[in-house]
């Protein structure tokens, strides 16, 4: 059975011996934990429901690969149910609390794994990430969340949310480590049905890029907004370029995911579980995951048509950018309001985030300073899958100059860590026709 | 009403005024024709179900493309019902019969559209391929099918079949004219949902190209197993190495085209239409169509990891080629006795194509000689989208060394057309990680 730690409700499952099996690697030292979506031989997966629990046959590819890079696994976080959500008060395990207040959500569907970084606990964790979850608790908590391109990092042994969307994410207090992680968790992996051979662009942006604004700033409050403004300012002093581009059809793809069809993947995702235990699951878990139950494959083409449509409008803002910059988040929630209005305030945390894997885009969100009211605020970095790199280098070059300290642990940053990339000449494709 | 001309079935609409609307153009002197689920305004769309005829509104995007370079449209040829089939025998409008021997399919769905090239009617056509639509019947009829990558031409204005999957392809009765109009017809369109800018590598393989050829090659008779067996050497005489690969993936993912939940996209293309008009739709379309509206979203979820599943281990087959040849199709069959046997002879002659576009291949097919009774027989050179022009080149010099004659007309080829090929340094991405 589950323990809790009362505390925070941000562990699963820590067992007294962490778990290590190589003393050397390139992440020797670093202490870690993964959400309990992740599998990790011998210990149990409960995906936040208690009826679920399961003991993992195997390693999830990517534990394994951490574990033989030299890290050491402390344990399993509480999510979000099934990963679906982004505030971190729907587990039957209690809510996380914010780090920094606790009386505020520490946002999710990576609750747990977001919380135990910022407090400093263990130097990174897994997430995952489908509509939102690698980055918003990362935002609302100080911290660095890296969601990769799709197919980057092997889910095989983590639970589907939406199995063509989900994608494992790295939480940590400096873009440096995230990237170390990164680098290590990398790899093709064939017993991953979504697993890619993806080229990786190691080129920086030119000094003088141009970073992609949206014109619409509504879901953000006072403080938020504020906060995203000073965070432009800190983009163009590292030479950036604002280019206000439209919004909508962004908007209009991030409804998609729960507005159509597309929900039918979660259900898709633990169907046979969902079918025969449906009472087990929570709300608003249980009715989200149930209404994909309705739809006919035939709904869902017309959804993907109307997808692809509004990817051709999504395409056209980047004519003019190089890579997009939202705010992570909009509002700070209290964990009061979130359970008074579970759903609608869940959607307003994912103002900025549900189109990206959408669009097979790689995003990392880094904080870049504190609110007027003192609380953590961060953006997100976006550009094309396979950008991942660029990303990295810019996210750790606006993190570094934003004045902030690690998480919630008041410690300095650290220097910023060499990046395996290079100026080379760009990618050279010709196009004809 | 559409009026079929009673020879050979072939043209649904061919109006006394060719329609030319430029005198001048890369194609200027070229006659063409259009598969009719192609839209020209002002003439009837039928899809070869009378029930559904309307009078186009506009051009399809590559009809314009095409007008604008200088070409004249003659007219729209016959079909398998929407699309629907690969064999030629799918309408009310009449089987359209082989341009070698009118007691054979013509091969489909495209069938009037390879005929009328074959019989040296017009100078090229445009057909569409899902399944392999644009190959088959080029290989029953001894002219070059090339099915481009998907969403390189665009498809906006031409009637889905499996939207996702459907590629505008081209018949000529050479590689050089083939490549000429898939240049011009080649153009980024928003207006097509599935419409990509693609990078294409203008770089041909090198010398000594490896070739992948199946380990199973159960489905074709003695006459074309003997004919592929000729132009594996003639491969070879082009300075390539065979190499033999599984083709047990290739053939599951085949197999969910028709027989998983991925059936649905052909209903969910005409779904108003065939709620409405069931009775209407001749079968075995109307079987194949109606099983799509059974399957939920959960099941096309299901069917699209299971596809995932299988192209990981596609992809394992091309750790050791460069390209893929196949038999083009494994038989000929007559007329007679596809209608007796309508489904399964049907599947036999899709056995090598179609998983090409469920894994997002482009592909060539091209005439490599006469089988021992003197029918045609091609194979079709298939790689990963992006390689079109590469397929070109190869497709090119293979055709010229043949030494067959024009389709059915009997007229020697003209000399190979130069190509926008370059011997450049292959594309430089790094894979970090």
């Amino acid at each position: 059975m589950v323990q809790v730690e009362s505390n925070t409700n941000a562990w699963l499952h820590r067992p007294d011996q962490p778990l290590r099996t190589r003393e050397e690697g390139p992440l020797k030292g670093l202490r870690f934990a993964v959400k309990d979506n992740i599998d990790v031989q011998t210990w149990p997966t409960t995906a936040a429901c208690p009826a679920f629990e399961r003991t993992a046959p195997a390693h999830a590819t990517v534990v394994q690969r951490l574990l033989d890079a030299g890290a050491t696994l402390d344990g399993k976080t509480n999510l979000d149910q099934f990963a679906c959500g982004l505030n971190g008060t729907r587990s039957p395990y209690g809510p996380v609390p914010n780090a920094f207040d606790p009386t505020l959500v520490s946002g999710g569907s990576s609750s747990g794994s977001a919380v135990v970084v910022a407090r400093g606990e263990v130097d990174f964790s897994l997430g995952t990430d489908t509509a939102g979850s690698g980055r918003v608790p990362a935002g609302l908590n100080n911290i660095v969340g890296l969601k990769p391109s799709r197919g980057l990092i092997s889910a095989h042994g983590v639970l589907p949310a939406a199995q063509s969307l989900d994608c494992v994410s790295i939480f940590a207090r400096t873009v440096g480590l995230a990237a170390r992680v990164f680098a290590q968790a990398v790899a093709h992996d064939p017993q991953d049905p979504y697993s890619r051979e993806l080229p990786l662009v190691t080129t920086p942006w030119p000094a003088g890029f141009r970073f992609g604004v949206p014109d619409d700033l509504s879901a953000c409050d006072a403080p938020s907004r504020a906060a995203f403004e000073r965070a432009i300012e800190q983009l163009k002093a590292q030479g950036g370029t604002p280019i206000t581009f439209d919004y909508q059809p962004f908007a209009e793809i991030a409804d998609l995911l729960y507005e159509s069809a597309l929900v039918a993947e979660r259900y898709a995702a633990i169907r046979r579980f969902f079918d025969e235990h449906e009472a087990d699951v929570i709300e608003p878990v249980h009715g989200i995951v149930g209404r994909g139950r309705a739809y006919s494959a035939a709904d869902w083409c017309e959804a993907q048509v109307r997808l692809q449509a509004l990817s051709q409008r999504a395409r056209a803002a980047w004519k003019g950018m190089d890579v997009m910059v939202v705010p992570t988040m909009p509002i700070h929630a209290s964990i009061a309001d979130m359970q008074a209005d579970p759903v609608a305030l869940n959607r307003r945390l994912g103002a900025y985030t549900n189109f990206v894997n959408l669009l097979d885009y790689a995003a990392l969100s880094v904080p870049t300073g504190l609110r007027s009211d003192a609380l953590p605020f961060g953006v997100t970095l976006i550009a094309a899958a396979g950008m991942d790199w660029p990303l990295i280098e810019l996210g750790q070059r606006l993190h570094h100059a934003s004045g902030l300290t690690q998480g919630a642990t008041g410690e300095a940053l650290p220097p910023p860590e060499p990046l395996p990339l290079h100026e080379e000449p760009r990618v050279r494709v010709a196009v004809v026709g």
